[in-house]
């Protein structure tokens, strides 16, 4: 059987469970708590981070971006890249957006100073951190409501690895109770669309000691 | 003429100089100083990073792997990301780990401390920073020099994506004196082997006002 190396609070490890279940790929989760640095894992992935993909043949995949596009090749059923050298320019860079300057601006501030300082039991929470994050949350929220006006989905007419990303990240900041809906109704109308489909449940039923979702993470009428 | 915007010390910018040349596509270099936000440039790209290709039919195309991924897709004449399942795999890890951990942990240290933040004329150098930078420099070096024994290239037998993600970000710190090539032989010889390449020569006579490449920077036989 196919592995996923996990952790559920990971947006890059989300991101790949929601991309495997929309292209119907059966996967076994394993939750890593990498801080551990546990040799085997490290062995497999030197980076030491999740996620990691295992195959059946036993070819390693590190790297959330690196599985993408491995899986994408690999398991050509259900694209989810687009199918024009644009449509594919505008997908990926949507990723690269959500888990380059999304992930650094929001998730990082966010999660890692409220959340992951706390359950690793490591460092002091930020204070200005924290509410630059919560400053540019604002702003990104605002874009995702932009593309949502303009798009069927975030990256154009179909659903793609683009909406994936994120739904990864801001499903991580909802775990934690982190976001205001109410502030980007067209943002919140795409989530809805998004958290309403199979590949999306899974998510819903996540468990981390300490962490208390609020009563409308797993509500599809939130 | 296709134009790439640029910045001469960006290791994302050389990685994708490196690839064109390699691909043998021309293009019209145009250096932009992303701090000063220019309205223009913020227009192609919102995320204010460099590099961006723009392609004659005008397709903007932001983020040095979403490039990269463009790029190989639409030019398959000389292939650079490996030909089989695990090749690719290797290449984009190897990648990924560049311009992921290895920028995290050394290029931005070394770099954005001692150059860019008296270039740009903010902020004050973080000595910790740097100790820190360079301790990691010499653990990745040792790791290039292992990959260098083990392997022709270093994702395998041929020149790939790999090679030019990891001589991007060590020119950039070559550039600004930062590294003792003595204490890694093979990830000199390496080095050595991709510079000399026709692809390389471009990087070679990069002038940045008030950065002064050591002597051994341009000379082929270090």
């Amino acid at each position: 059987m196919r592995v996923l190396y996990h952790f559920p609070l990971s947006p890059f490890s989300r991101k790949v469970r929601l991309l495997l279940a929309e292209k119907r790929l059966p996967f076994e989760l394993r939750e890593e708590r990498v801080w551990e640095r546990r040799p085997e894992f490290l062995a497999l992935n030197p980076a030491g981070q999740v996620p990691v993909l295992v195959e059946e043949n036993g070819l390693v995949i590190p790297d959330s971006v690196v599985i993408t596009e491995y899986v994408e090749e690999t398991y050509r059923e259900v694209p989810l890249m687009g199918a024009t050298a644009a449509e594919r320019v505008e997908c990926r860079r949507l990723v690269a957006w959500f888990d380059g300057k999304f992930a650094r601006e929001v998730t990082d501030k966010l999660l890692l100073e409220k959340v992951m300082k706390r359950l690793i039991g490591h460092g002091v929470p930020d204070a200005g951190a924290i509410r630059a994050g919560y400053a540019n949350l604002r702003r990104h929220l605002a874009y995702v409501a932009e593309l949502a006006e303009q798009r069927r989905w975030l990256a154009g007419d179909a659903l793609s690895v683009a909406d994936l990303a994120a739904a990864a990240h801001l499903s991580v900041l909802d775990f934690a109770g982190e976001i205001d809906w109410s502030v980007a109704p067209a943002a919140k109308d795409w989530y809805a669309r998004i958290k309403s489909r199979p590949s999306f449940r899974p998510l819903l039923t996540d468990r981390v000691p300490g962490v208390h979702p609020p009563a409308h993470y797993a509500d599809l009428d939130f």
